[in-house]
């Protein structure tokens, strides 16, 4: 049964959503422990209208908290008793199997590498999320963690989006995981150099490579695992969020003009389209790479998307992403090696 | 009166959508010269059918066509008598004051750069663009014409892009135009080296700077020119398309579950929304920074994009665009001109 250390003071809303996230999962899975990391008494404070007394959720004492907006690791230099760096501390003391936390993700980056250390042949650790297509969700690596990185970084982060999607996204319907590389033009030798370096090694890599992909291939859904430069990610991820956000409030404003805002039916469409899209289902990005289990959560997120960060975590241990990060790389390396 | 060379045999349904689309432009403004570039037979053949002849639409013969897929240089080397690269001669020996082609883009923006040469202070040329936004179109530049740009070749991207924005797109109710680069978070410093010294570069032009911006923040239209390097941009165009293209279908999807599909007021919705996101409206994308107006049409372009691409085209002419963007660099040149 996982363990799960929560960042409960990290997010826009905690230590509150992040309480009653956790006390939601701990209810929903009663076989999963839970292990909230903050200010006890803050903590208790909101545990207790929760309900219940639960015994799969624990609470461990933090005394500082890191801010959304301190410099990462000057912060976790100068907080040595941060709820973050405690969760964190969990994980690497074996006391904890998973860490989420919806605070200062540079620092949750920064504190989760430097502490869990790297899995066994990982050059760089990464950030892997998730993009709703006309297919359900694939994933897209990397969205922030690695903004300069080489060749052999986005071969293995597709390794390890492959690894990903198997274990804690892939459904039956789905047996295949296609991985595709985002550039400029869907033909070889499109992009810069770093994407027609990273093209020749995934051609050689023990995954499904499609090659260069473009938007209109990712959002219908026939790519699982999109690769990507860290900056490259991250704007895409974002420029995305942002797109569907405002697509859905055109839509409710021409639905205004042509007298069809009232409708219950298209009000039942808009849930169902906001529910297809929402990052709440999801619960978050996984650093991957690092010698732990890792959930980033968002930091807006409300109760559901702790909750489903939780689950995340907790998938990500039970079908051991991880090992089959390692083996996977441990074949590459037998390969391609000497490409770093 | 604005003289536009059309390349009628370019564009993936040439080159009937495009001598119909020259038509329609004719017929809306009969004082614009409309110069059709392309096999004589073929294009006499399609322009019969379309009505009365035009005393503005001319024909000039071109035996040769550069296909869609040809390598650009190599195809204007091999094809001295493109229609696209005729056309484009035309604006360089004085007898076209714009040129606009749904082919090849790779072709056209070599053949126009080699042809018409940059505007004096120009230092790359660069491909504009519109994005949808919930306060109308807005440009980003580059997308795609220069994917391993230099600082000031952004800095000057945005100088143009505002001098577009006012001459072409501006209108009343936005007097403003504010410029972003797109990095990985608003905070200055956030992003990869480009960016930060970019950032640096502009808070020094003569342009209103708002600094790094992100998916929200272009969407909801705070922003009128979004500068960004060619393969960021290009990805960021094609990844909007995409999300675009398949979240309208979600939503079709989900009104079809909802019983909604067939309500009037609903494909009134519809109508009103892709009318509102539709590249069609905008017909194409500027080439900026050499000595001419070029504009760059969708492939797929239609009737109606033909036509918009070439609204566009004669409102860059007449606006003086390039002139104000050769002002704007002088004075660009004299405070930062060392920093090329």
């Amino acid at each position: 049964m996982p363990r799960i250390a929560i960042d409960a003071m990290g997010g826009d809303h905690a230590p509150g959503v992040v309480v009653r996230g956790t006390y939601k999962s701990a209810t929903e899975h009663p076989d999963w422990a839970h292990i909230l990391v903050g200010d006890e008494a803050a903590v208790r404070r909101e545990l207790e209208p929760c309900g219940t007394p639960l015994p799969n959720i624990k609470v461990v004492h933090a005394e500082e908290v890191i801010g959304m907006d301190e410099h990462p690791v000057e912060a976790l230099r100068a907080k040595r008793k941060s709820s973050l760096g405690i969760a964190v501390g969990l994980v690497k003391l074996g006391e904890a199997d998973a860490v989420i936390s919806a605070g200062n993700t540079g620092a949750l980056v920064a504190g989760a590498t430097l502490a869990l250390r790297h899995l066994p042949g990982v050059k760089r650790a990464g950030i892997l999320t998730t993009l709703p297509t006309l297919k359900g969700r694939i994933v897209i690596m990397d969205v922030g963690a690695n903004v300069d990185p080489k060749p052999m970084h986005l071969m293995q982060y597709a390794v390890m989006g492959d690894k990903f999607y198997r274990g804690v996204i892939g459904n039956q319907d789905n047996p295949e995981v296609k991985v595709g590389l985002i550039s400029v033009g869907s033909e070889e030798g499109k992009g810069n150099a770093l994407i027609k370096e990273t093209h020749a090694l995934l051609t050689q890599a023990e995954v499904d490579f499609k090659g260069n992909v473009e938007g209109h291939d990712i959002f219908e859904g026939g790519i699982q695992v999109v690769v990507c430069d860290g900056l490259v990610g991250n704007i895409v991820l974002k420029m995305s969020e942002g797109l569907a956000e405002i697509l859905v409030k055109m839509f409710v404003g021409q639905a205004a003009k042509n007298d069809l805002k009232d409708d219950p039916r298209f009000k039942a469409t808009i849930r169902d389209l906001m529910y297809a899209i929402d990052w709440r289902e999801v619960g978050g990005a996984a650093l991957l790479g690092v010698n732990g289990v890792v959930v980033i959560a968002h930091g807006r997120s409300d109760e559901r998307a702790i909750a489903s960060g939780i689950r995340t975590a907790a998938f990500c241990f039970d079908s051991k992403v991880n090992d089959k990060i390692i083996e996977a790389l441990k074949l590459e390396d037998s390969k391609t090696g000497a490409a770093t």
